[in-house]
């Protein structure tokens, strides 16, 4: 069981069709509660209408927005899933790879501009990295329902299956190629790396080639959200540019 | 007096030559602490090396690296420090203006992402807005030593104010023209809004035009300082690929 905390997530879980268990909801709360509340009613949803304080106690100090909902487990997908909906949409495969992304907020961020951005999926590693959490739903706005995200055991390993299935797999590393300069058209799989540097040695040495968001100032590197953001856009408007030979 | 905490707020201070009152390092820290107790060293900075202890105290949880400065109070510039820069690089000014970001890692992010794209100046109310504080030193990586930061006490009319002196006002906001199919090669400063909506009325009211990040999905905006990397990046890379008609 899932908890999901404030509006957004909420609602991006009801209009997923996630499974609910209950609906808490503040007495007297105003604005999109209503919505909340109506869209919850008419899917024949458990509504507990509750004090303040008792949703204050359910979101641990976290702002609920006079929302909080238990939910069944998130969803975790498979490359098959994102394939499938790469192929349903008539793309070649954008997949987004987390190579130890510990900051709860920067996956949030990552799996939301994903989704906004059209990649087909994300693969994030069962160990050492966080699981798509309450923050996580939280700081995605919601996004985390809308786009698959696989968790798998060995991250090199999903890499070199990836490539197998004919995609590129490139890294997000402040020493790579310019990413306006390189070509990033065909089936790929890009690699956020952990917080500041790029991805460890390992999945690094999985990657076909790297590229980096360049930098005009003295700071070394962007925020691995943010760098990740200005590459996905980067390859989807190339994409627009020019018709890629997709392997589906 | 400002208090800097962890190594890259207290090594970009040490590069950027800000006054420092004294250094506290943690004994027998490792890595690059040595190069910043150097550095400290050959600027005839105080240092004192104290318990880890000592330490946590005065980072108040925060995450210290062996490391917290006492450092003379954030220089913030002004409009004409920004023009200075733009003139010193014979590019058309670009600039940032923040309306209404309240959560500290956002600014620190984008002021990271402002430095890093080059732009020549960021500008922040006064009130209801975070200053560079503590968190935002951290979060931009130290970027915020040599990003120059402007504070004013009326955002709209420092944005008028901007416009009289030959700049594009543009709004970020989700309602806004594709941003990758407007020119923006022009003096522009680019306003980022509130977190998840645009900047307020008032704010949208001075600007010149609107552009948004395309959204693919089913997200309804990217996360404020993610958008702003987005935009920064494309006005970019549209300035590298035309010679823009700058005022200076």
């Amino acid at each position: 069981m899932d908890k999901l905390i404030g509006r957004n997530p909420v609602l991006e879980a009801l209009r997923a069709d996630r499974g609910f268990d209950r609906l808490l909801v503040q007495r007297g709360a105003e604005g999109s509660v209503q919505k909340i509340v109506d869209s919850a009613r008419k899917r024949g949803i458990a509504i507990r209408f509750e004090a303040k304080a008792a949703l204050d106690r359910e979101a641990g100090g976290g702002a609920h927005q006079g929302v909080v909902a238990f939910v069944s487990d998130y969803r975790y997908a498979s490359p098959d899933d994102m394939f499938a909906r790469a192929r349903a949409q008539g793309e070649p495969p954008l997949l987004v790879a987390l190579a130890g992304i510990e900051d709860p907020r920067n996956l949030g961020a990552i799996i939301r501009t994903a989704e906004a951005v059209g990649a087909h999926g994300v693969v994030i590693p069962h160990r050492r990295a966080v699981s798509v959490n309450e923050t996580v739903a939280k700081t995605s706005a919601g996004a985390a329902e809308h786009m698959a995200v696989a968790r798998v055991s060995n991250l090199s390993q999903a890499l070199r299956r990836l490539k197998d299935a004919g995609l590129w797999i490139a890294a997000l590393d402040p020493d790579g190629e310019n990413c306006f300069e390189r070509d990033m058209t065909g089936p790929l799989a890009l690699t956020v790396g952990g917080e500041g540097g790029g991805p460890g040695r390992l999945v690094r040495e999985t990657c076909d080639f790297a590229v980096s968001v360049p930098m005009y100032g003295r700071t070394a590197s962007l925020n691995a959200s943010s760098a990740a953001a200005v590459a996905l856009y980067e390859i989807r408007r190339q994409r627009g540019q020019r018709s890629a030979g997709g392997i589906f």
